[in-house]
C-alpha cells in the first residue's frame, strides 16, 4: 500500500491534513497539486476558497478565509478568522444519546477497595496534606527522611507524596472563587490512593485552617500535626516521622482485590496537541473511553476552553436538561473569567499547537472532544468536584495541563490518560499517567516516554478500534499494578498546581 | 527591675499591649485594672473609649470603637470598625527625609563579585531555569542525580536549584498583567548568586518561550536545552548532566572577595506577625536597615496591603515627586486588583495575626512599616523589577510571604530578613533567610529555627539599637558565608510561588 499523503476527516471538509511534510508540486490527488511546501500535520485546501468563505474540517466551520485561498494551498493559522462561539443558552440536549458502545475485552481489574466506599485505589500511597505553603519546607525535609528510613520497612506501600501547594495564606480566603482551591484541597485529601489514611500538616496561623480542610470527625491528633504547637524543628521532624510510621504500617496491610469496572474512575486529558491529535490519539482514547463506560467505569474529560467551541456537540450528548444546564453554566463562568482578565478564547492555542497545524481554538476543540468518545454524558462537575454518578462525565477545568491534573485528582481519578502531539514529560505524583502520542515521529523521538502510539492510525498501520483496545488493555494493566506507565517508571511528575481564580493579598 | 506588664508605643495612644497574659483584676498602673483576662500581645484600653470614638495606637487611629469600651478592657478584633484608607493622590513627599542614621559597625563584607556588574552574590549556586512547569518533572529527576554525582566534585559550589514554577503554558500570555510573571522569571534567571551562568530548560511548544525568557545574546546552545529536540528521556538526562557539569566547573572557580556595602542588596519581609512585631522585631530590622543604608547598601521592603494604611508616612519619606507618584500608582493598582476580585483590604490580617493581637490591617500596617526604619526612600519598584538606585527601596509585592520572596529574589536580593511573631519555617532556596522573632516565648518555642530574638526588647532586656546591631552583624556574617542561617542549615525552603495576577486558560 502506498503511504498516505493526506487525511480528510469528514465528507464536507474542504481541507485535509498532510500526513508527512509535502513538497511543493506534489500531486495529492487528481487535480490537486501542493502549491507550497506543506509541513506535516498542516492543512491543504481541497478547493478554491474565496476570501470570506468557510474553511471546513471535521464537518464544521473552523474559520473564514481572510484572503483568497487556491486549491492545493497550505492553510496556516494566519489565514483564517475565528467564527463566533456557539451560544450556550439554548443548547439541545439528549438528542444524540449513543447506546451502541464497543464491548470491553474485560470487565474486572485489580484495585484497592476504598474503605470510605468510593472509587477504588490504583496505587498505595501515604499522602501528606498541607494547609499552607508555609509547611512545605519542613514537610519536604521530613519526606526525604521518611523515604530513606521508613518506606523500605513497608514493601506494600508505593510512595510517600506531600501535597505541596501555593494556597493557604496570603490569599483572599472569603473571595467568591476561593471555593475552588478549597474544594480541591478538601477533596484531594480523600484521594482513593491514600486508602482512607489522613495525614495533615498545618502551620497554626494560616487562613486556610485545618477546620476548613477536614470534617470534624477527621480532626484528631492521630491525623493532624500543627507546627506552631511543637517545640522547634527537631520536634517537628520527630512528630512527622512518628505519625508517618503509624500510617505506613496501616497502609502496608492493603491488598489488591478483584473489582468490577464500576469501581474504576479515570481522567482523560490532552496537552501539546497537534492536528493529528483529533484523528489519531484522541479518537483512540474516545474508543477506550466508550469501552470503559460500557463496562460500567467512570471517565472524566475536561478543559473548558477546548470544549467551548464544540459545546453544542457535547450538549446533544447530555442525558437531561439538568446536566446540559450545568454544562452551559460552566462555559459561561469561563467566558466571564476570561473577560475579567481582558483576554478571550484566542489565548489558546499555543505556539506549539500552531506549529503542529492547529490553526485556532475551534480546530483544537473539535479534536479535543474526540477523547470523550460517543457515550452519553451523565454529569457535569465544577472544577475539583467529586462525581455522584457513574459513566462519562464532563469535569470542568482549565485546559492548562498542569492545573487540569490536580483538579481531576481532586475529583478522585485513579489514573490519567494523556494524549500528546508535540510531546510533554507530564506526570502526576498521586496516580499513574499513560501517554498516548498522535504521530509515529513522536513515538520514534520519545520512545521511552510514550506508552501507546496512536500515530499508526495516520500511517494506515492500525485502526482506531485497534489502538483504542490496546489503550483500554493498558489502562487495566496499569490501574491493576501489573505494569507501570513510563512516566511512573522514571518518577516523572509535575508540581501540584492548584487552580485559584481568586486573589493573592 | 519588675517585669514589664504592658507597652504603650506613642504618647497619644489610648491602648497598650500586654507583654504577657494578664489576669482579670491585675492592676496595670494607677487607676487601671484589667477588666478581663487579656491574652499576651493583645490591647488594653487606657481610657474609657465611647462607641464611635478613635482607638489610637502608634499615634494613629487604628479604628473606631463599635460599642463603649471601659478603661482596663481587653480590645480585640471584633470591637473596632476599620477607618477609610488614606488617599494616595495628594500625598506629601520629601517632608520627612531623615539624615541622621546610625553608623554601621563595618562597611565591608565578603561576597561574590557580579560578572554582569550588578549587586554581588552571597552564595554560589547553579540555578536551573525553566520556561514552563512541563519541564519540572525531568528537571527534578536530573537535579537529584546532579546533586549525587556532580556536586561533590565542585566543593566551591553551594547548591543546585531548579526554578520550578506554575507559569509558562495554559496561561493568557498576552493578558495585560502577564508582564509580572514574565518579568519575575526573566529577572530571577540573572540572580547574582548564579554568577552569570545561565542554564535554561524549555519544552518546545510552550507559550512562554526561551525567546521571551532570555535576551538574544544569551540564547545559545551552551545555555539552553529544549526537551522536544532530544531523543527521549535518557537523552534529556544526559544533556542536562553534561550542561550542568560544564556550568558547575565554571562556578567552582568563583571566590569571595572583600566588597563595599554598596554591593549588597537585601530584602525585608514579615510573616505570621503579632502585636509585638511592630514594637520589637520590625523596629530592630528598621534599625539594621538604617545602618545598612547609611553604609551604602540597598534594602528592599515590600507587601503592598501592609503598607496601604500607612502609605502617607511612606510618601513623606520619598525623596521626590517621581518616587512618590510611583508609590501611589502601586497602591492604586492593588486597590483595583482587590476590587476586581470582589474583596477589600480587610482580607488581611490572618487568623494567626488576630490571635496575636493584631485587630486589623491598619494596626498591622503600622507595625509592618517599622521594618523600613527611617531612611529616605530613593525608589519604588513594581513587582519583580530590578532597582536602578542604591539605598532604601519600596519593592511592591503582595503581602503573601510565599509570593513576596520570589518577587524580591527576582529584584536581586542576596539575603532576606524575615520577622515573625507566630513563627513560620519559611525559607528561600536561592538566598539565605535570617529569622527574627518578636517575642521571647517564640524564641523558647523554636530555638532551633529563630536566628535573632527581638523579644528581649519587649521584656526590657535589650534595646532596639542593641538588637538592630546584632541583626546587622548577623546579616554581614551570613551574607559573607561565615555563618549559615538556621533555615539554610536545615535546608528549609518554600516553593518558587510566582505572582501571576493574569489568567489560566
Amino acid at each position: 500500500m502506498a503511504a498516505l499523503l493526506y487525511i480528510k476527516v469528514n465528507e464536507k471538509d474542504n481541507v485535509a491534513i498532510a500526513v508527512n511534510d509535502i513538497k511543493a508540486g506534489t500531486v495529492l490527488m487528481q487535480g490537486i497539486v501542493a502549491g507550497q511546501d506543506i509541513p506535516q500535520a498542516h492543512k491543504v485546501a481541497l478547493n478554491d476558497i474565496p476570501a470570506g468563505k468557510e474553511i471546513i474540517r471535521y464537518g464544521v466551520i473552523i474559520g473564514y478565509a481572510i484572503n483568497d485561498i487556491k486549491i492545493g494551498d497550505w492553510i496556516n493559522e494566519t489565514m483564517l478568522d475565528l467564527p463566533v462561539p456557539p451560544p450556550v443558552d439554548e443548547m439541545s440536549y439528549a438528542t444524540n444519546l449513543v447506546k451502541d458502545l464497543p464491548e470491553p475485552p474485560v470487565r474486572t481489574w485489580e484495585g484497592y477497595a476504598n474503605p470510605n466506599g468510593g472509587y477504588a485505589g490504583t496505587r498505595n500511597i501515604l499522602g501528606i496534606n498541607t494547609t499552607v505553603q508555609c509547611a512545605t519546607s519542613v514537610v519536604n525535609v521530613a519526606v526525604e527522611r521518611m523515604k530513606r528510613e521508613l518506606l523500605p520497612k513497608y514493601p506494600n506501600v508505593d510512595d510517600i507524596v506531600p501535597i505541596n501547594h501555593a494556597y493557604g495564606c496570603g490569599v483572599a480566603i472569603n473571595a467568591p472563587e476561593s471555593k475552588i482551591p478549597i474544594r480541591t484541597l478538601r477533596n484531594v485529601a480523600k484521594h482513593p490512593n491514600f486508602g482512607g489514611e489522613l495525614m495533615v500538616v498545618g502551620l497554626g496561623c494560616e487562613k486556610f485552617t485545618v477546620e476548613m480542610l477536614l470534617d470534624e470527625a477527621d480532626r484528631t491528633s492521630d491525623n493532624v500535626v500543627i507546627l506552631q504547637d511543637l517545640k522547634g524543628f527537631a520536634a517537628m521532624i520527630d512528630e512527622l516521622m512518628k505519625m508517618a510510621d503509624k500510617k505506613l504500617a496501616k497502609l502496608n496491610e492493603r491488598r489488591r482485590v478483584n473489582l468490577s469496572l464500576s469501581d474504576l474512575m479515570i481522567g482523560m486529558q490532552c496537552g501539546g496537541s497537534d492536528a493529528f491529535s483529533g484523528i489519531t490519539a484522541n479518537p483512540a482514547a474516545g474508543y477506550a473511553s466508550d469501552m470503559l463506560v460500557h463496562g460500567g467505569a467512570t471517565v472524566l474529560f475536561s478543559e473548558v476552553t477546548e470544549v467551548r467551541d464544540s459545546v453544542h456537540l457535547i450538549g446533544e450528548r447530555c442525558i437531561d436538561e439538568v446536566v446540559c444546564k450545568k454544562l452551559a453554566d460552566e462555559m459561561k463562568w469561563y467566558d466571564r473569567y476570561l473577560e475579567n482578565g481582558e483576554v478571550d478564547r484566542s489565548a489558546n492555542p499555543t505556539p506549539g499547537n500552531k506549529k503542529g497545524g492547529l490553526s485556532n481554538i475551534v480546530e483544537k476543540a473539535m479534536g479535543s472532544i474526540a477523547k470523550s468518545g460517543t457515550s452519553p454524558i451523565v454529569e457535569v462537575l465544577s472544577p475539583a468536584e467529586q462525581p455522584s454518578k457513574k459513566g462519562l462525565i464532563f469535569a470542568a477545568t482549565p485546559a492548562s495541563d498542569i492545573v487540569c491534573g490536580p483538579c481531576q485528582l481532586a475529583s478522585g481519578i485513579g489514573l490519567q490518560v494523556f494524549m500528546t502531539g508535540r510531546g510533554t514529560p507530564y506526570g502526576l505524583a498521586l496516580a499513574p499517567v499513560i501517554k498516548v502520542c498522535s504521530r509515529n515521529d513522536m513515538k520514534d523521538m520519545w520512545s521511552d516516554l510514550i506508552d501507546v502510539n496512536a500515530g499508526l492510525i495516520a500511517s494506515g498501520d492500525a485502526t482506531i478500534p485497534e489502538v483504542g483496545t490496546e489503550l483500554f488493555n493498558r489502562i487495566i494493566d496499569v490501574a491493576s499494578g501489573r505494569m507501570k506507565s513510563q512516566a511512573e517508571k522514571y518518577r516523572l511528575h509535575n508540581d501540584f498546581c492548584l487552580f485559584n481564580p481568586a486573589l493573592i493579598t
